[in-house]
């Protein structure tokens, strides 16, 4: 009998996940989906091998399980499921924030091996039909492994990682991941919805340009999932914001001084910076995270 | 003899309306620069008709004339070659703001006609080299004309800016130009180069995705031109700055709240809003202003 790789939740990342893995060695992708309406889409357009309604069933079976479903449904559902997984298997996920689900996962038996996964891909749409199988073509995987997961479940994350075209894979510890994160990510996409707060928004037709654009791209946002992740990553969110505030607050300072040497000055260093990630930078994935 | 644009400065812009405009009607597109190496990189490269070093020559000859150079270089320009202008012509520019620019041109006498033209497009690169014949395409072309400027010129910008690709031609008042400016572009700098002075910086890599990227973009900016910029639009600047402070400021204070119920119903209200605003859009140019 193949071995499987199991997917639960055929959404945007887990639909994603299921059309890029088929194919990977000798393993079986096989989705978990809550609707039938799911299960057929499912079928028609490639996402996995097989699919079904039969949750404990499916992970009986599992060799790895992906847990693709929101942050505190991932939460629920590994202590609903705990005795559910196989001994000796991997479970994973793909969710934005690790300190969280980490903690969750110590309720798994110890037979059963637990590593956080983060491919820092996706879109600002959901759902199944637009997973996309290049989804995760030169993205970051993420790997928050704990002190004893298995090399060798290490080591098949990173194969499953170059297999669905991620570009690297970065081990980290959950509280470094969540600290970045916070930064990187979840950040932007409070800035997004910021400035999309602006009483000007709706007059900026005819006057944005693709910085607009790329700025407040991820504004239309999957409410439910975001405030979970910012929910859960709350201290180092608040954390990136404040940082946020106080070099604004610097830039406004000069702005309102009419000081424009300051101000040159203050543009010259943080372009230099930029200047200096950039040439330490490769070809990215086009997807967001 | 042909009608001959001239176009003053062939950096980024300047050169790319120059590659861009070759073709259009019967014109001659002449560029004016100030050195001989940039002089024989246009001729190699299609970067106008014919160059020249002598500006005063050209701008008698000119029927239209664009001032692609720094916003405070074109300031002194239209006082400096106030009386080379060709009675009759058009004298118009390409800059990112357009108060300062058309109280500037308050010195030209009546004969001469000017309007403000900012063809918003752009990319985080400088100079000639970087010019593309593509660069307005999609892009908006705004327009403040003066009360008495002429409905030829104003027709004859904007078959120039169909003709070089821009998506539609905008009239406006060089105010409401600047205010919303302000918001749309100028402060998508400052948020960009804002992000950049984060002392998480260069621990991002392996951490970033699209998002962060599509901000930061543009942190590695013409340090001069931007400086001037801002200290020209600075009264607009300030205030759209400070709603961006306000804004992220409620963010922050529900999330310190721990209020998920609240978190939920701010991301509800600005992602519709950007919903709703995407759905009145069409696509647009890639390149950024």
């Amino acid at each position: 009998m193949k071995k499987k790789i199991v997917i639960v939740g055929l959404g945007l990342i887990g639909g994603s996940l299921a059309m890029a893995l088929r194919g990977f060695e000798d393993y079986e992708v096989v989705g978990v989906v809550r609707r039938q309406a799911t299960a057929d889409y499912a079928m028609a357009h490639g996402v996995g091998d097989a699919v079904t309604l039969d949750a404990e069933e499916a992970l009986r079976q599992a060799d790895v399980t992906f847990l693709c479903i929101d942050p505190e449904d991932i939460i629920h559902y590994l202590a609903e499921h705990r005795d559910h997984f196989k001994p000796g298997s991997l479970v994973t996920d793909v969710c934005g924030i690790k300190g969280a689900v980490m903690a969750a996962a110590r309720v798994l038996p110890e037979t059963v091996d637990f590593i956080g996964s983060h491919p820092m891909a996706g879109t600002e749409f959901s759902g199944i039909e637009h997973a996309q199988a290049d989804m995760f073509q030169g993205a970051h995987y993420i790997l928050t492994p704990r002190p004893n997961s298995g090399e060798e479940h290490l080591a098949l994350l990173e194969r499953l990682a170059h297999h669905i075209g991620c570009r690297d894979v970065v081990r980290t510890t959950p509280e470094r991941h969540d600290d970045i994160i916070a930064y990187t990510s979840q950040m932007m996409h409070i800035i997004a919805v910021s400035v999309c707060d602006d009483r000007e928004l709706f007059e900026c037709q005819g006057f944005e340009g693709s910085s607009f654009r790329g700025c407040t791209r991820v504004a239309d946002l999957d409410v439910e999932l975001w405030t979970q992740l910012f929910s859960l990553n709350r201290r180092a969110l608040t954390a990136a914001l404040d940082r946020l505030a106080e070099n604004l607050d610097a830039y406004r300072a000069a702005l309102r001084s009419g000081d424009d040497g300051l101000l040159r000055e203050k543009l010259a260093h943080s372009a230099a910076r930029k200047h200096q990630l950039d040439l330490g930078a490769r070809p990215a994935s086009p997807y967001y995270v």
